[in-house]
């Protein structure tokens, strides 16, 4: 076997030995082994500086993560078998979690297979591959799919911007039949969402937990969903009983899933959009004095690099602080990011200071988090990004 | 009206504003207000050094925590129409939540009522009081809580250490109708629970939600239930389909309730005890090469007070590494704490460096928190204090 070696410096192990599982480009002993020996995507034995075989790894020479460890033996490589085997060990924690074929099947480094995300709905898998090594086992990962799960669709949904960074074109391409429309059941609600034009695989399965817990919240009340999207969490409340949903969001395209969806549950009576720039529309509402039950504001990610830390905070505490004026006495916020750059005890900081700001006595009822099909990675705090914070909002005591 | 007024010193008042409710002993403008001229349990408007009142407060000059905010009205004590209201509005919080009359009714500072706990068990309610102001409103909590709910008895446990801290003697007292045993449902699962040798109120409740996340993971499977205490955990690992459940505890008294209560639910045939020091039992256990399916470690509070820290976290590493040793494949560890010095973050750290320990490839499954009978205050991370961790072990990849 004729397998290259990535060789580490100084302590550069550390970090590898303590359950990371990314090497970064300063990282490496470029002396020894020059990241121009390799090309994106080989697979590679990681040594530490002693020489010493720490394990497998996906290179990408031009990135800044240039290594994505596959194994901590120097034996095991990512093939058709590896990739089935350690698609298979995900499937077996999904079964044992979910009843319905819906759910995020793969969820990359935190399954073991770096830039590898693969949602199930039924008898369709969604792909989305983030790494140029993987990319290079398509194949696999198609037979794979094929072996375990026997779907009738594999769409590979490879539009991210993260392709571009790893040197990858972006593209959409269906395995199998044709499929234009996915069909989810989340939390008893069932959903059709159109392939074209939708946000990353077509559905956030990672708020499914959260959108469980309004249950309790909704029965009879006006609920007001922000970047509501297709209507993930809106269209729940209303099937859980909400009185009257009002989805915001900026795409037209969105709301119109929204709005097919609410008539395809039978909860169109009750449901109705606005479409506008959410911080536009809510302060309308301020003007006018509406006011909600319970206000749910899910954003996209405030915070996409480290580096918009500041701005992002500042976006969440006034979106929390808008809602939290447009609630009724005692009403519910649910406080939502996607942001992995928000961190879990700063968010609720946030929302302490916006309680004050708007004067109210604000309770934490519930800290939500992302449900077991994204499973977390404890030594990368990257894996653990998503965030649902429940609040109820009373009078200043 | 003649209220006492207490004066805090230059900044003291910063927390406050920001949502605080605690003064310390050394915020105060002792030249202006000695703490001499208080009287524990006072009740008194707090001032901030520029003469601007910020609310009324509860007084205890004896102690490092030296006021509690009551309101940040100057205006608003605490009497019998106030502890009423307040009461009525945790009530409301709770009832939304829970079906059933069993929980936590109130949570101390959480529901604006500092130093008072009341945990329901249908019509009986167990009362802790912890502060010097709360025990001179005990009669105005016996009215308020019989024109709320008209309990058959209120049973004041008053025996925990924090009552020696505020000057405060221990007892044990029943108001109204004598009561020698609790019965909790708790997730579908009903208890009894004798008070006589319980400890705290004699139920958990904070971790009901937590537990109810055992369902998918124990069907069929083997258990291991760490610190079981009454068998909160166990017996309803039980009632959701474990095969065999192997609770611990270095408490006679406790496993005797816990085999009563096995009997009562009738799985007693699946349920076994062992009496003895958790950590030598795990040990003679991993000596015998037992092995689980799951194993729930629920200790007490291995960081009573933050000195503590070290030694503590050295504790819940070592029986997160034992726990994981006697896990089986793809077994499922419950990693839990009720110490608030065990900051979240932190805990999963421990679970990550103990996955290295062992050589397993770990996933973070849930990150549970305390329930909504458990209300946060966001600007006191005390009020946070209950983990619990759900993570899949698997051979390293």
């Amino acid at each position: 076997m004729d397998t290259k070696v990535l060789r580490l410096r100084g302590n550069a192990d550390k970090r590898i030995r303590a359950g990371h599982v990314w090497v970064y480009s300063n990282e490496v002993d470029t002396l020894k082994t020059p990241l121009t020996g390799f090309t994106a995507g080989d697979q590679v034995v990681i040594e530490n500086a002693a020489g010493k075989a720490l394990g497998t790894a996906f290179v990408n020479p031009n990135t800044l993560i240039c290594a994505r460890l596959i194994s901590r033996s120097p034996k095991t490589f990512l093939n058709k078998k590896q990739i089935q085997n350690r698609i298979e060990c995900a499937l077996r924690l999904r079964s044992l979690n979910f009843a319905l074929p819906y759910y995020r099947l793969v969820f990359g480094d935190s399954d073991a297979l770096p830039g590898l995300v693969v949602d199930r709905f039924d008898d369709v898998c969604v792909v989305q591959i983030s790494s140029a090594g993987m990319e290079q086992c398509k194949t696999a990962i198609i037979t794979a799919l094929n072996n375990v799960l026997a779907p009738k669709s594999i769409i590979f949904k490879n539009d991210g911007k993260m392709r571009r960074v790893e040197g990858l074109d972006t593209y959409v391409e269906c395995v199998g039949e044709n499929c234009d429309y996915l069909r989810v059941v989340e939390n008893g609600v069932e959903f059709v969402v159109p392939i074209q034009g939708a946000q990353k695989t077509g559905w956030f399965y990672d708020h499914r937990v959260n959108r469980a817990m309004l249950q309790p919240y909704v029965q009879g009340k006006r609920v007001l969903d922000l970047f509501s999207y297709v209507g993930g969490w809106g269209l729940q409340a209303a099937a859980f009983g909400a009185e009257q949903v009002v989805a915001v969001d900026v795409s037209a395209g969105a709301l119109e899933v929204l709005n097919e969806n609410a008539r395809l549950q039978g909860v169109e009576a009750r449901t109705s959009t606005i479409r506008g720039d959410v911080f536009e529309v809510v302060e309308q509402m301020l003007q006018d004095k509406e006011k909600f039950d319970l206000v749910i504001a899910d954003p996209p990610a405030f915070i996409p690099r480290r580096k918009d830390i500041k701005a992002g905070e500042r976006a969440y505490g006034r979106l929390n602080e808008i809602a939290l004026r447009l609630l009724s006495r005692e009403g519910i916020l649910v406080s939502a990011s996607c942001s992995m750059h928000l961190e879990a005890n700063r968010h609720i900081d946030l929302i302490r200071a916006a309680g004050r700001q708007v004067d109210r006595f604000v309770q934490v009822l519930g800290r939500g988090h992302q449900g077991p099909d994204h499973p977390i990675l404890p030594a990368i705090p990257e894996t653990d990004y998503i965030k649902a914070v429940f609040v109820r909002s009373l009078p200043s005591v």
